[in-house]
C-alpha cells in the first residue's frame, strides 16, 4: 500500500490530501488538510509549502509519501502552469514541479485542477459505483468558470494540447453579452458561479426559490443557468459519449432544485426523437458529493504522461 | 500481409475496397468497387452480395481475403444496426453480420459509417502526413446529415452507447427551424449538405459565387453554414482537444471557397484571446482528398472490439 499526497491548488483554498492506494487500485483517504489561497507567486510557493509541510507532520512519520501531485487551475505542459489568472499567476509560466522539487525528493506530477478532479472522480466511481478498470466519464466542473476533465475508458484525455474538455468558452448566442475572454455569448457566461454571480446577487438556492416565487429576473436568470448546463452536457455527451457526467462545484450539488430543473430540462429535450431515447442523456447524469475532495484525491493518484 | 476487404453502405452507392495491409500497419488500396445502392432490407442484402462477390471477382483467387468489415449509417451493436433511415431499414434492427456471415466465412466487422471513415481518416494521416500509431483526430463528415467519428490516441472511440461524435443534433438555436429529428435549430440544419438543400437549389459552390456577387439570400444561407460547420469544428476541439479535424464531404471538400470562409472564420475567431491562440483551432483542420475511400478503407482496418 503507497502513501500519495495530491495538493488542488484553487482560487481560494489549497486543498491536500494523503491517500492510501491499494494494489487494486481501490484507494482510502486517511488525511485532508487545507491553507488560505494567497494570490501570486510568492503566495502560491508558501502555500505549496505550507500545505504540503503541515500535511506531512499530521500524517507522522511512519507512513513514507510515494508520490505527490499538484492540480492547478490553467495550463499546464511540463510540469508549468500558464494563463493561471485566478491565482494571480500571468505572465511568464511558473514551474510548480520544480517548486514542488524543492520540496520534496519524491516523483512530482502537476495537471490541470479540473483533469485530476476528473480523475479523482472516476476513482470516487470506482470505489461508490462498482466502476471498473474502464471507468468512462466527464466531469463538469461548475466553479468560477465552466470546464470539464474527460476519463475514457479509464484513460485520463488530456488532448493534444492539454485543453480536452474546455467548453466553457464554446459560444452559445453569439449576439450574448462580452465575455471577459474576448468574446461574446461564451457558455460559461450562463452556465458557472461566476456567471451567476454577474447576474444574480444571492446564492443559487435563493435563485431557484426566488423564481419559483415569480420573480421574472429570477426566471430568466434560471432559465439561462439551467438551459447552459443542459447544453454543456449534452456537448460533453454528443462529442465523446462518455457513459456518465459528474456534475462538480457548490453550485450545483448544494442546490437540490436546480439539478431537479437540470434533469427535467435533459428528460424534456426531444422527448419525441428516437435518436435522444437512444442517448437517454439525463440517465448519465450524477452528482459528485460536496464532501467528496475530487480535486487532491486526483492529483495524489494521477497517471503518469501518455 | 494480408488483404481486407471493406464495404462502405451509403444512401446512394455501397463502396468496396480491397486493402493490402503491411505489417507496419500500413495500407497499399488494391481494388476499388461500386454498386447503387437500393433501398430496404432486400435491396441492401442484394447490394451487399453483389459488391462483395464481383470485387472478389476482380481481385481473383491469388489473394485471399482476411477479413470483411462494414460500415453503415445508423446505430450499430452487436452486428446489428438501427434507425438506418436513409437506407429504408427502419423498424427492428438489421442483422448486417448475419448476412455477411452468409457470404464468407473470413471474420467479419460491423461499424456505424462515420466511425469506419474516421478509421480510414487515421490510415490516410499515417501514410500521407506522418501520423504515428498514436494519431488523434476527428473527422467531421458534412454528408446528408452531419456527423463526426474520433480517433484518440490512435483507437477509434465507439463510446458507452456507440454514439461518439454525434454533434449533428446538438441545438444550437432554440428558436431555429424544426429538424426532422423532432427538434428545433439543430447543428445540421445549417451545416450539412441536407441542411443546405432545403435553403439553396444549386451546389455550395454556387452558392459561394452568388454570395460573393452579393445575393442577400445567398449570404444568409453562407453565413449560416460557416457558423455551422466553424461551431462543429469548434466543439469537437473544445470536448476532446484532437490534433487534427480532418473534413469530409462534397459539401466542403469541393468547394475551396468554402474552405476559404471556414478558415477565415476560424482564425477570426477570439484573435484577441490568449486562451483561443493557444487552442488554435484553424491549425488542425485538413480536407479528406475527394478521392480518398475512407470509408471503405476504414471498414476494412477496422479494429476489434475494445
Amino acid at each position: 500500500m503507497n502513501v500519495r499526497v495530491g495538493i488542488d491548488i484553487g482560487g481560494t483554498r489549497i486543498d491536500a490530501a494523503a491517500v492510501a492506494e491499494g494494489r487494486d487500485g481501490d484507494h482510502r483517504i486517511l488525511l485532508q488538510h487545507a491553507v488560505p489561497t494567497v494570490r501570486g507567486r510568492e503566495g502560491i510557493r508558501e502555500g505549496l509549502r505550507t500545505a504540503y509541510t503541515q500535511l506531512l507532520e499530521r500524517l507522522g512519520t511512519e507512513r513514507p509519501v510515494a508520490s505527490l501531485g499538484i492540480g492547478v487551475p490553467g495550463i499546464v505542459s511540463g510540469g508549468r502552469v500558464s494563463h493561471a489568472v485566478n491565482l494571480g499567476l500571468d505572465g511568464d509560466p511558473f514551474d510548480l514541479a520544480a517548486e514542488a522539487g524543492a520540496l520534496t525528493a519524491v516523483p512530482v506530477r502537476v495537471d490541470n485542477d479540473v483533469k485530476a478532479a476528473a480523475w479523482g472522480a472516476a476513482q470516487w466511481l470506482r470505489a461508490t459505483d462498482g466502476a471498473g478498470a474502464d471507468v468512462d466519464l466527464a466531469l463538469l466542473n461548475v466553479g468560477t468558470g465552466l470546464a470539464a476533465g474527460l476519463v475514457l475508458n479509464g484513460s485520463l484525455r488530456r488532448g493534444a494540447r492539454g485543453l480536452a474538455g474546455e467548453i466553457g468558452h464554446l459560444v452559445t448566442d453569439r449576439s450574448g453579452p462580452p465575455c471577459p475572454c474576448g468574446k461574446r455569448g461564451c457558455l460559461e457566461l450562463y452556465a458557472s458561479g461566476g456567471g451567476l454571480a454577474r447576474r444574480w446577487s444571492g446564492s443559487a438556492a435563493q435563485l431557484m426559490v426566488a423564481a419559483a416565487d415569480g420573480d421574472a429576473h429570477a426566471q430568466l436568470v434560471r432559465e439561462d443557468l439551467v438551459a447552459g448546463l443542459a447544453q454543456a452536457v449534452r456537448i460533453l455527451v454528443q462529442a465523446t459519449d462518455v457513459e456518465q457526467v459528474v456534475l462538480a462545484g457548490g453550485v450545483v450539488t448544494s442546490t437540490p432544485a436546480l439539478q431537479g430543473a437540470l434533469l427535467a430540462e435533459l428528460r424534456s429535450h426531444g422527448a419525441d426523437s428516437g435518436f435522444e431515447q437512444h442517448l437517454a442523456v439525463h440517465e448519465r447524469v450524477r452528482w459528485l458529493p460536496e464532501d467528496y475532495p475530487a480535486g487532491s484525491v486526483g492529483a495524489a493518484l494521477l497517471p503518469g504522461e501518455g
